[in-house]
């Protein structure tokens, strides 16, 4: 289990009080999430996530989040002031207006990231989806003559008052792929109204992968693809608490799920959640539900939402890049082999790509597109080719690391063999590397290396790169549709006039 | 012949009046050029460069700086108020102090790119390399105590007011690669100081591909390479006029010579020039000269000036770039086939491709350095990657490019067979594309499309890609110079302590 | 004009006299194509393409099938005994039907590619096309009761006795190609049966890029894609003499029509033909119709040829990689770099790239089927990723052979001005290599890289790797359609019972 | 812990007796190794390898060159018959002689690795170690006069009569990777003669990641590099019994050491186990030792073995590629998604890479070389390109697979929740793919999946693909040494004579 109390006591000493209005602290979080949320893991049911051997472990990691902003080094990027309530709030909930406003959020999810060996999820992904859902619901109430935007309005205002926490669940189980949800043999893979109340509305489906549901205090429910009119049942969109009955996460986690700091260095800490999340009849009131049946709207608040979240998670994936490099360099060093051309040039390609996908979220943050009620979204084709990036070339990069370290990066002992004093010397003795690099500190490294990308956890992150947020495939087509290629065709026409 | 008569009658009518001090006319500066400068091409010399059949276009083509600043739509670009004087000057000649600055510079590029349909050279180069001389000459009067920067500014200071052009010799022609400039078996390989007078000094030596040398007022010469102390004859710049007496310009033409609408849409007024400039015994005054035996600074001025050209460079691409995805996508709408998914995945390509380098560019301006004496450089790192994208994917463009047009690109009658009555008839009936595109009208595109992409001129545009402004190397190596590794060293280094 | 005379004089000391029945000589080919023959080349007929200055030179390129047969050297190869009567005939005409067959015909291809500088193009196409006639009549055949093999064969025959040549027409001009050929707005851009009469058949339309069809005797006519019903009238094949009334060839060259050897060391004699073949109501007889009407095997006809031709392919390019290895190398050397480690690397891709090529033609030989009416079939599969493997990577080696060359490739002055004495002694004092490389020797290496990849020729090279022999998305689909996937499902779900 | 017994009831039914001489039965071979071997994994001395519950598995897997020979199925292909005394002995022993005996050996290698789930280990990598002995020690022999051929035929020869099994260790743990053997300021991290005797030797190191040792016979220990005269200590080539004294294995294994079917399919069966050798001053009589300070041949045995385990390794890893296939294939089509153009695509390049692969090999075959004394070896060119291709494309493979098969690879349940009452039924219900396929029949298919490509096991095999058997860099100079690029210049050099 892992040490939460001395991970507390340390992050105290550089912390600040938190006890303003509109700003919850990690241990507030905490209390409020031992609800009776009915969360399954490894085929029990859970009683507490905060006290389970490895999902509290899970939890200290999503909940980053509040504790940036209850540390010094953090507070001013975490934290902003309402300009006429004078009241401090989660910068997370800044509504983007301006691309200082985009860059900032960037920067704190990027040390959110960095601080936790990992990405943030508590806040960034839910935020995303409420900033979708002021653009989708403004439009859709100017053109259907509905209602939304206030009751999104006045959800979002309320969450920010109580600085509460989001998982989103998008992606629905999907059965066939190649049929649209009225088509499926099965009614119930994609999730659908089945009663409609005076009070409000009954769902039944199942999301796959819903990111770090069991540590949120909300639950925020899109739909994952555009929709015909014969699939209206399937347009649905609202948030319930996590709590809620009939909601139930069957859990897994992406790593190791002991785990040593020796032999996992980075994801003894970092344990990401996802849950297949089951919608057992579950009721939610009308002034939660923001989509019920507008299935013109079913694919505009999809991709409003990946396209503010793929910004959220381009950004997030940054710190692993660096690991990436300074890994390899690290390694190299170790080895001896730090000059040797091809070594380098890999080292070039590890920064190149890291670099290429910040440059392009700057530029994207920069070339903001206001939205109308007001919001900044950045660059969608920027910020799909910087999401694309990344993703496209993830598996060469972990190639890169992997060459430049050496097979030892899976054949290096273990914790247990220095342990062992029949053997402990012997490594001591022949592991090594240049001189000065002792033989578990080369070790050391080489299982950092293998934590990250090549284990169970490195396997999650390659199928995270090219899945999460998306499939390359939808990156692909969100550029095409984004670019003005009439233009271009426009320059080459006036060259083919007489 | 190129017809500039007509050319100029036409933009007339979209130009204001250019008498403002600091602004020179188009007009002027072909007068200017016509001063005896001895230059070869097709083995003859040439007598007036701006009447020669072919170099006549190649002039019209690289002067297109001037006219941008006679032309509404481009005037407030490119032209800038001197805030001191109110004295107009050419946007070129601003040094660049902040990001706007940087941005401006990189749109006016760019729109000079787009109107001529190729890279306008004879301002944006030469200014590259004054720019990079005041960062060296002041570094070097800082350390050695030299008195080179007034030297600059003032050479500076008259090029802004006459609005003078110049070419860059920068590459010289190296003989054996592997050794440096002093170890040679012909001495002369690298452009040298071979005597050294009261009033100047005696240069030899030959430049291989100077840019629109022929067409510029001035040629500025910059060391191409690190040196050791005892290459410190070859550590050598300066500014000369082009018609200085011992400077011969052998030139060559980057596509077909001739040419006409029809079979070469773009190249026919697109006439990129490069010379091999052979300097024999040429006499500099000093105050001319900006660096002679400083050899610890022949690299750090070579870099300097490269840096700030893989921005510049990376600007002009663009429209090319742009071209590439327009022709694409109409000849797959001429052809039927703009909706087959290999086809738009290709046409995607094309565009994270442009929109990679070009945003890559705006966040290099965005992350610039203020480096002594005051001047804003982009960002080394992400200006590198951006060349190095747009560079290392080049010719994998040209063959998606090349992929969708299909094989008449190279197969397609000319103009010719198209005039001949016996044939004309068969080729309007058989050579059309989707209902309501013509024959003409589909190999017409085709052609454009080949003479962009696989002509003479589509292999210097390969060459171009990949070799000027330093080779791919050049750009790997100065990206792991520029970036801070130690710093992601660091944050590994906090996984691994106890 | 070429000087064949100098040819034709030069090859005599090493031939053997050609008397024999069955094999007919280089001069006989060359009368008997002088027979009207209508011609159109830069907008003029041609009256006699034997002698016509640049039509002269590809008939020259096209027929060293002839000239290979008359070599010392290469009769073995090139020549073959009917082990019934004796007679001597050409060993393209040898109908496969063992491993060693198929690896001689792919080495006869390569010997020709490798003497003339480019492909052998008059014998393999058409051969090709016949053994593709022998398996589809056979099967139609025997399945629609139609009686077509006989004619084949008897054609086929003819043909071998009088060592005739042939070009291929098969690619129609398509117009829209998201439509089927009865679909089009235009019906005659896929040829078809306009007209049954008792003697034969009338047919109209056009056909693109047909190779060497000016050179050939015969012109065999192929369908282009597999057909439905609607399409019975373009299910058509047949074969003609190329100066059966009716048929326009309109033809075009694939490198600068001059030329000399200094500028353009290889395709000064390297001249590819292809022509826009039109069928203006040509009349065929009934023995030399093979499919007329029968659609369903269109598509069957069409496959069965590209998967012969593509194994023809893969072969005759071979001697152009090789080009590329020995010109990467030997410039390298020149230029002083051949030990520098990215130089090194990219020479080591080329070859990767050839040997890639060669070797899984040489597999798909070992592995072939024998198909009725007892044809060796060369591995689909195994061929198929041959031609892809080589076309994919085509422009990445491009790519690799000028960032070796340098800039020098496309700025190095040509033969005129070497001939001019004011400019030729600096550029013999400049352009020099590595000691005891002059600047003669080191520029004419860089023409001959500039000739094969960075010319109109390099990029009719590059098209030709994407389009002929059909595109890559072709390739991609025959190589699904081929393997046998579902033996892999098997293994895994053996896997997966319990 | 495994089944043994139910796989050995399993297979009795299959087979064959095996009592002739020559060949050794699988449970005479689990008897043989019960030697007192020092064996340690996970911190603890290990006394039976054979029962231990984890490496029990790995002695299992990496004995299937043993049952192959019971096996009806493969007995022809795994078991030759001496021509001279009638004996039966495995082919492994076979010292190829034409191409069909390295064909034959690539086979069985492959048959093996299909009916394992992954490389077979004991007999191959030895024999390619003996095969290289021959060449070398004869080689040598013939140079410096010494007489090692004569011992490695002795050895040989009782190895095949006792039908023996091997482990290589090759790789030095190697230290500082930029300096020579003797060059390191540990002189141990190069196994090295630290003592003469008149008996023997004695030895000191340790080697890296040696496969299969706890489980074979015998050890054979090769030099991992050319050596300079300095470092003829280091020089040493030998083989011992894997129970002598002094060398200590301390084992690792690829994947999750437990493991259940439903959630490992692959690799509760396929174990590989690991070790770091260590050599504490182990004693190697005359009789055993092949290399002593003939430091000249350390480099050639070195290159030697890993040309013939090159063309090995490349034969054992197809098998796994058509996993790769197969599943991809399989969940495509339980996704509903296997018509879909880029799932198609990817599935094509999974085909193309394996093909690619086995097709070179086969060419490696048929162009082999005859060496002293009377070795085909496989072209090392085209095995090095195999071998390369494989390596290179690994990653991006593992990518297409991944990208295929969906983000459920990694948050799908594993079998604890499938056990679970609670959460079973939800899980049937939602997690099914097209009609018919059920949610546990998809899981099982995602599962074998990650199992291969998404998991620790995974991590292993990227980093195998790219390190075992030599680094990329390595095949990648290996190419270039072995290929005749001077044929190629000289092609060149025939087009620029005048």
């Amino acid at each position: 289990m892992v040490d939460l109390k001395y991970k507390a006591t340390e992050s105290r000493a550089n912390c600040v009080e938190v006890t303003a209005m509109g700003l919850k602290s990690f241990e507030k979080h905490q209390e409020g999430i031992r609800d009776g949320r009915e969360v399954y893991f490894e085929g029990e049911r859970v009683t507490d996530v905060t006290t389970h051997p490895v999902l509290g472990a899970g939890m200290a990691f999503a909940a980053i989040d509040y504790r940036l902003a209850e540390e010094k080094e953090h507070r001013e990027l975490a934290v902003c002031t309402d300009p006429k309530t004078g009241e401090l709030y989660s910068r997370f909930y800044r509504i983007p207006e301006t691309a200082d406003d985009l860059l900032k959020r960037r920067e704190l999810i990027a040390a959110g990231s960095r601080v936790n060996g990992g990405p943030p999820l508590i806040k960034e992904i839910g935020t995303d989806a409420l900033f979708a859902l002021h653009i989708v619901s403004d439009h859709m109430d100017k053109r259907l003559g509905t209602s939304v935007l206030p009751k999104v309005r006045n959800y979002f205002g309320t969450c920010r008052s109580l600085d509460l926490s989001f998982a989103v669940a998008q992606t629905d189980v999907k059965g066939d792929r190649g049929k649209r949800p009225s088509e499926q043999h099965n009614p119930d893979v994609y999730l659908r109204v089945v009663e409609r109340r005076k009070d409000g509305i009954v769902v039944r489906g199942a999301k796959a992968h819903t990111t770090a549901s069991p540590f949120a205090d909300e639950l925020i429910v899109l739909p994952t693809r555009a929709m015909a009119e014969a699939d209206a049942d399937y347009a649905v969109a609202f948030a319930v608490p996590v709590a809620t009955p009939g909601i139930k996460l069957i859990a897994g986690i992406s790593s190791h799920p002991g785990g040593n700091r020796f032999d996992y260095p980075v994801t003894t800490d970092l344990k990401m959640v996802d849950t297949v999340t089951v919608f057992d009849d579950v009721f939610v009131p009308w002034e939660r539900v923001f989509l019920c049946g507008e299935w013109q709207y079913a694919g505009a608040l999809a991709n409003a939402f990946v396209e503010f979240h793929r910004f959220t998670a381009a950004s997030y994936k940054l710190p692993m890049c660096e690991l990436f490099i300074g890994s390899a360099q690290l390694i190299a060093e170790y080895n001896g082999v730090a000059n040797v051309t091809h070594v380098r040039d890999k080292i070039m390609e590890l920064i190149a790509w890291t670099e290429t996908t910040r440059g392009l979220l700057v530029a994207a943050a920069m070339e903001h597109r206001i939205v109308s009620p007001g919001i900044a979204v950045p660059s969608v084709t920027l910020t799909n080719i910087a999401k694309h990036h990344f993703a496209r070339n993830y598996h060469a990069m972990v190639q890169n690391l992997q060459d430049i370290a050496g097979g030892l990066l899976v054949t290096a002992p273990f914790r247990k063999d220095w342990e062992n004093e029949a053997t402990r010397g012997y490594l001591d003795h022949y592991l090594g590397g240049v001189e000065g690099v002792s033989g578990v500190q080369r070790v050391r490294a080489m299982k950092l290396i293998r934590d990250i990308a090549a284990s169970a956890f490195g396997g999650y992150q390659e199928i995270l790169s090219i899945h999460a947020e998306g499939s390359l495939a939808a990156q692909r087509i969100t550029i095409l549709r984004d670019y003005d290629v009439k233009r271009c065709v426009g320059i080459v026409k006036s060259y083919l006039k007489d």
